[in-house]
């Protein structure tokens, strides 16, 4: 006896061993996974019909899918196919209705030797579907605490479910809720990811240039005077928006012509890119056009010590290196738990930034890396990443001593990767700042937006009960 | 001995069923878990020490947050508490270095009966730690094929790990592997709802109203001729859009007064409405409006047979029953697999117009409903659903015999809630349909627009080698 005992214990386990192994290993759909732990349940202890009622939380009702496994007749033990279910018509009744609406509202187990002599049995069902219903066993399952369905066990063939049966079912109960809370993280993940996709769309059509602005570009090309940007003492202040389009096109085809780069694909970048900088005091267009216009004079002074592919990240990574900036430091994104600082605990923004770059060449017609080998490619983005998280000032200090070092030594090799790296990062900051190296009009103008950035910041971390840094 | 076996292998069901019901039923940090699930696994197959070792797939390396389970003394059985992992510190090495390496590697269990005459054996990890290995028993985690780590159990007390310590430990890797599996689908569903929450914010800033055209539109109050709206034979194509937007403001006005509604947040609403419908020949702004428009003749003529809430959602329903429609009908949306056909696959585009309805409600100083109770709120929102969900025609057809018998048979009842939505249903489509019932240059110019946009999709459906419908 005590070895059938054990022989059955080791059978038990090496089910629920697969149960688990199924659930996150094999690729088999959740309700089926369902219908074999109860299958098994419903041989273990000898039940003529086993159902499974699910909790609908905002109708309160209980509702089946899979219901009254085993009225199809007998099932070989071993068979590896689960029993398909018999009745897909769903059956749905308020909670408190019946046995297992009893136990879904209060969630406690129900062993019924005879159904018909309890006053909570619900005969309608009976009724329906002609079969008559004996012993009932009725067990709830949870989720961190709330019932989420009902399995019910049916007659059994001999006498009545036993308080052994109560135990041995409890284990199934719980399989069951695994398989079950499995099937809804996987919805969950499912659906938050459709919600996702739905939100790009609709985003795209609203943060990309239209047609119409990219004829205006294109009809109005001629006229610039592209040796007024070579000029250091260029300011930005002096044309509008559209202007700077034109002007940040002008400079890239300089810089790279245009035999490996699409015009139409550039327009619409530039155009797009002008439309991802917010309406913010300083961290705007201008800003991302004047950093560029910086880096364009490093580059056209830097006789070829940068390569082309280097060149490409330097001058995209400076025109796109603030995209979408709110006009608040990454310490308010943190402190005001931002969706963006629960992503990128550092560099919060910088990050942002760079995956907003990345987005708009993913928008259709905007990519101008497109006619790049896939190699060359990586190695744009790669850079591209690198120059603008670069720009977080929390980085810049430890590189600049370490620039001054390798100086210092005479250390530096323009063969090293990591010291090309380093001096990348070194030219986007230089940029970035480049500002309070300009003429005294342009210092202030900037310094006086800046400013108005800054106190704005300082006003709502005021409202919000915080104390603002000095400075704001 | 067999009592003895029987009940070592209960503890161990017992034990098994505590992880399945933690990992679901509890709020326990999946780390904990498997820290648990170790030093379990490390009792019963008596060893010195524990280790988990995860793979960066990225990267190709193992790595270990929760290293060397154990070596903090022994535990005492029935703690609940997990033992704290003893070394934070990371620890990395390549894919197929030391024993770990290569189960990670090969996917293969490993026992080691003396590991410093085993040559794949990693020596340094000993040299550095002081420790001196001797047995050990390796085993891969599995997820869907995939190695993604590596439990290790290291000197066993007594002689070397046993066949059965094997068996007994492939149960606790399966089920560490749920746990780890588990940990997994929550970052998943974490950093999903992340990515949306940032695109919603980026979305938010560029499919809202400016405060410039909020100004420009109380600049402008004045001058309007609230009659011309009136007259059914008003154009809406000859205004241009901004102009609709104040003649909407005209219409919501006349219609509620503004005791009940905050002035500013509908100018803002209504220009975001106007914002959200998109340039394309006939389900843009010009329609919304229009159908707006009609729904606000009918309204004004109805004798007040509709109670004030239900004039409400019918009105603004109207204005927004079309929001954001890309100029395809359901039927596209689901043959081109869009992300909102997998939402809904019925009333697709009809679910998103009312989503982008509560969506535009939800930005920052557009809720026009804000001074209603909460069960007005409640009840106009769902009326607002049920009007826009109307607007489906494949509804239609079905809503217009079920009036026409009601009619028919004079059973229609205002009392009937049913009949009064069936009422609101038909409304809705009345409207949308109405410029068939306009002076003849009106329906001229509808019909030209209507098949601009049959003929759009017509084309792209040919382009992407599906056979459009007769009319498209």
């Amino acid at each position: 006896h005590l070895f059938l005992n054990m022989n059955k214990q080791r059978k038990l386990n090496d089910f629920l061993l697969a149960v688990v192994k199924s659930i996150f290993q094999d690729m088999v759909s959740m309700d089926m996974l369902v219908m074999k732990v109860m299958n098994f349940a419903q041989r273990l202890v000898d039940a003529d019909r086993a159902s499974l009622f699910l909790v609908d939380a905002k109708s309160k009702e209980l509702y089946a899918t899979i219901f009254d496994v085993g009225n199809n007749g007998g099932k070989v033990e071993g068979d590896d196919e689960a029993q398909a279910p018999s009745t897909p018509k769903e059956i749905r009744f308020p909670l408190g209705t019946g046995i297992a609406g009893q136990v879904a509202l209060t969630g406690e187990v129900l062993n019924i030797t005879d159904a018909y002599s309890d006053t909570r049995f619900n005969r309608s069902i009976d009724q329906i579907t002609g079969y008559r219903t004996e012993s009932i066993l009725s067990m709830p399952i949870f989720i961190r605490g709330n019932v989420i369905g009902v399995v019910q066990m049916v007659n059994k063939h001999s006498g009545y479910f036993t308080k052994e049966d109560e135990e041995a079912f409890e284990t199934f109960a719980v399989y069951c809720g695994l398989a079950l809370h499995h099937a809804k993280l996987y919805d969950k993940i499912r659906r938050s990811e459709q919600k996702y996709r739905v939100a790009l769309e609709v985003l795209s059509y609203h943060n990309t240039c239209t047609e119409e602005e990219v004829r205006e570009c294109i009809d109005k090309e001629d006229g610039l005077h592209v040796d007024l940007l070579q000029n250091y003492y260029f300011s930005a202040f002096e044309y509008d928006d559209f202007n700077k389009v034109r002007f940040a096109i002008c400079m890239f085809t300089d810089l790279f012509g245009l035999s490996r780069f699409d015009k139409m694909s550039l327009i619409r970048f530039t155009l797009t890119v002008k439309k991802n900088y917010r309406r913010v005091p300083y961290h705007n267009w201008t800003h991302g056009f004047s950093v560029a216009n910086t880096m364009y004079s490093i580059l056209k002074r830097s006789n070829s010590v940068f390569k082309s592919t280097e060149c490409l990240a330097l001058f995209i990574g400076s025109l796109c290196h603030d995209l979408d900036h709110r006009g608040k430091n990454n310490k308010f994104m943190l402190d005001s738990e931002s969706p963006l600082a629960a992503m990128y605990s550092t560099s919060t923004m910088e990050h942002h930034h760079f995956n907003q770059t990345v987005a708009i060449l993913q928008q259709e017609g905007h990519n101008i890396f497109s006619k790049l080998s896939s190699s060359e490619y990586k190695q744009v983005l790669g850079l591209v990443k690198h120059c603008i998280l670069a720009t977080d000032l929390a980085l810049f200090f430890p590189n600049k001593a370490r620039l001054a070092q390798l100086v210092a030594e005479d250390k530096f090799s323009w063969n090293s990767m990591d010291h090309r790296l380093l001096l990348q990062a070194i030219a986007m900051t230089a940029s970035d700042l480049s500002a309070s190296a300009k003429p005294w009009d342009i210092q202030c103008e900037t310094v006086k937006v800046i400013f108005e950035e800054f106190y704005q910041q300082g006003d709502e971390e005021r409202t919000l009960g915080r104390q603002p840094m000095g400075m704001m």
